[in-house]
């Protein structure tokens, strides 16, 4: 490695080490910190971020990438090298922190904390007009980054490449209208027979403590590594974070009445965990060393979630454990029993409770409210009705009150917009992930065909994990299954599994 | 607050939120971290101490001091306002670190990291000749660390006034030689009695998750505020670390078959929390926010450990919470007999297993073994001879190993001379603080009398928390109780109870 690489990558671990210090400061505020400390932990992370920023967008930086740049060009070095991603990544970077005033960021975080407050009080009350002012804040600002950041076609590109690299507006919708057209019959004729699916097992009472005695059984069996993390620990929003490959680890939340959220939950946080654990280990201590995108990183989340942990074959070979764990509750029901009732779809109000299928048209909802907002088609007092009638459009409901509707999720008081396609893009990867895998490497289909993870995840790491953010989406889908995302895996497994399950 | 100050505490503030998440990335790493992920993580506490350190000692932060101080004298800012306090106390702190080398740190982070390994083998293996080369270069790097700071009449003296500022090594050899007269006597005495007190009932079966439900009582009734805290946690090697004033955490270790450490760690570990829980908060984000010497801050974790923990009041009090949940192991047993039981004086080899009275024997040892290291008397191979004949002298046993004896501490493997002695200071100041707490405040003794320890935290925590670190050990000590340092009170209550005890 040059010279001027080698002074660059010095600057880039110690920036690296301040990223994953704020990381592991919000971890311990959600798992450990009393209420009490909060204030100044924020303060805190406030400081390590302040110095992080500085140290990235100085001149000296902008100078280091530039002749590393072409250090490497005149070496000759390889596109995919860890070096010229490196290098690429942090030039893409630097470019758009530069072009985001110091001003702006300070202007979004103040208005974000009185958003949250109004939002939160607005909720609680079922009073959108509390929250209004504050919506039409955070959309001028959405607005404002977006010129800030730049785009070719659409305003919303320049958003959705924040979190989504290398993926346009029109390539997400198209995908979307293609997957809402097919599925969407499915769910109304599914929505025909709800008698076919009785998931009232999983209602029952379910001790905290045995949760908690469980689930690292269910965290393992799809592939978490507790050497390279720590406990399950519990947060009332549950996440994953990591300090480093070698210590990724998983919130969970328990509900006494109620086994799917831990269960649920801790398999699809432990899909985000393997892929920080499984990043390759000489992107260590620099920004490659992490899931390429949102939509990647949910794609492994949702895989171990639902293709894996609410297979049938999943259930037939690790049903006998949390039949051990609750004998009374689920003594006298089977696999099967199981399996059908963790698949029941419903159409419902609320996002983070929806099932598998009509979880996507919650997101299809947010994706288009979202563009008409930064276009400036959609005022912030317009919202409701907007939601409502989409609502009624794409699942035939509409929410009583607007603490079920509009106001239910946090994203908005912020200027986060492109964040929530991601979720949806997930589960569409994740299932032309899976079809790949099983395609190049016969084992992996007949491990998950008795409970064992172990060759998928091999393929995940091999394929996905370990290239960290070396490669945007696009691009690493297209290594990985040989073309771009598309919607066919998606709807052909739906139709298959759904249609066996209801009948159709 | 005028302009210089007020930019001033701009910087400190940043300052200590760095130094402060150094804490909780060393406390994440004691007891979530997996040992995985230990080097990635002592590399982002080097990369955040190193930016603190650059921020610390720059120029622009030695301009300001002095500024700060011209504007507040000018303003006749009082001596004991927080003002004053912090620019005395980052005058002193800058002039200090501008002294000491960038490379002279490094070398000693070199050296303690081959340092460390060495010692633990050498204690594995019984085997001093390992850990003698890096012995002697510790010592040669706490002698130059001497130079660099300064001193007037010893060379020790610049070494403790680092753990213990204003007290100078003859102030410490004045008290440690008078109680050393003193108790010497009443241990030999104690020593031919060993059958007067039998502590067998603490070595049982005690299970480790019953400790668990128990051990935040005795921390609750030693005055630990969880609001302002965590759950205890586990650690090899207990401690208390705070993050602010309001999140200040405890660890503890469990024993299967000795319910002791768990007890007194905790409690010990208490007293220092309820130090940092209690600085003032006008304090909060600076470097006053914290106990004001190593030796100030052990007062408060032994008074609560000993003073109170292994008093009579206290367990005719609370022995009963112990009974309850160790009914098999204690429900046939007394709160006399097992105030007998933790009392218990003899002679042995480890420090951190030594009772009351013995420990100080132990750092006495250290103390003066120490300043015959820095003043070049004692050659590190010379070590062993001088330790033995050492133990001998003052306990009347000698070590059969080396693992035993001089190789049994980790605190030579890096230049901290100096230290040690803290631990015995801590005893003293804090019987001598609650004699004067006792004459101040009749309510204290009516407290403690039926096991209630809120009178007493009332009285720390007006008279020795709150202050932080505002002023040096000496004027602390002397605002508190009227005078300094002071033998007498130790030694009255040593004979006092012992006596008492083994019917002397």
């Amino acid at each position: 490695m040059g010279n001027h690489f080698q002074q660059l990558l010095e600057k880039v671990n110690e920036i690296h080490d301040l990223e994953k210090v704020t990381w592991l400061l919000s971890w311990d505020r959600e798992v450990n910190a009393p209420s009490a400390g909060a204030a100044i932990r924020s303060k805190q992370i406030g400081t390590v971020s302040k110095l992080m920023h500085e140290l990235s967008v100085s001149d000296e930086m902008g100078e280091l990438i530039e002749r590393s740049a072409d250090e490497l060009n005149s070496a000759g070095t390889d596109r995919s090298s860890m070096e010229q991603s490196l290098v690429r990544f942090l030039a893409r970077d630097y470019k758009e922190n530069r072009r985001i005033p110091t001003d702006y960021v300070q202007r979004v975080s103040i208005a974000q904390g009185k958003a949250n407050e109004a939002w939160k009080s607005a909720r609680a009350n079922n009073n959108f007009a509390e929250f209004a002012p504050h919506l039409a804040i955070s959309i001028a600002h959405g607005q404002e980054k977006a010129e800030y950041l730049g785009y070719e076609d659409e305003k919303y590109d320049a958003l959705l490449s924040q979190f989504e690299r290398g993926m346009k507006t029109a390539d997400v919708r198209r995908v979307f209208d293609a997957i809402r057209a097919e599925t969407a019959p499915l769910i109304a004729a599914i929505n025909e027979r709800q008698d076919k699916v009785d998931d009232s097992i999983l209602h029952q009472d379910f001790p905290v403590e045995i949760q908690q005695t469980v689930a690292p059984y269910f965290a393992k069996a799809v592939g978490y590594n507790f050497d390279h993390g720590a406990e399950l620990g519990t947060a009332a929003h549950p996440f994953a974070s990591s300090f480093s490959r070698y210590d990724a680890r998983i919130t969970t939340r328990w509900y006494a009445n109620f086994i799917s959220p831990a269960l649920f939950g801790t398999m699809h946080e432990t899909g985000h965990a393997i892929y920080e654990q499984g990043t390759g280990a000489e992107l260590e201590r620099t920004p490659l060393a992490r899931g390429t995108s949102m939509g990647i990183h949910e794609s492994q989340s949702r895989m171990m979630e639902n293709l894996v942990g609410r297979s049938r074959a999943f259930w037939h070979a690790h049903f006998h454990k949390l039949q051990e764990a609750f004998p009374s509750q689920l003594g006298s029901s089977s696999a099967e029993d199981f399996y059908r009732a963790i698949n029941k779809v419903s159409p419902s109000f609320i996002r983070v409770e929806a099932d598998e299928l009509t979880y996507n048209m919650h997101i299809m909802l947010r994706f288009e409210l979202e563009q008409a907002m930064i276009n400036g088609d959609l005022k912030a007092e317009d919202v409701p009705d907007a939601w409502n009638s989409k609502m009624e459009e794409l699942l035939g409901i509409i929410p009583p009150t607007d603490s079920q509707g509009c106001l239910q999720d946090i994203h908005w008081t912020r200027p986060s917009y492109g964040y929530f396609p991601t979720y949806a893009l997930g589960n569409f990867y994740s299932v032309q992930l899976l079809d790949a895998a099983k395609e190049q490497d016969p084992s992996i289909e007949a491990g998950l065909a008795k409970g064992d993870t172990a060759p998928l995840k091999a393929w995940l790491g091999k394929n996905i994990h370990e290239h960290g953010k070396k490669f945007d989406p696009p691009e690493l889908v297209t290594m990985a299954t040989g073309r771009p995302l598309d919607h066919e895996p998606f709807v052909r497994y739906a139709k298959a599994k759904f249609g066996e399950l209801y009948e159709l």
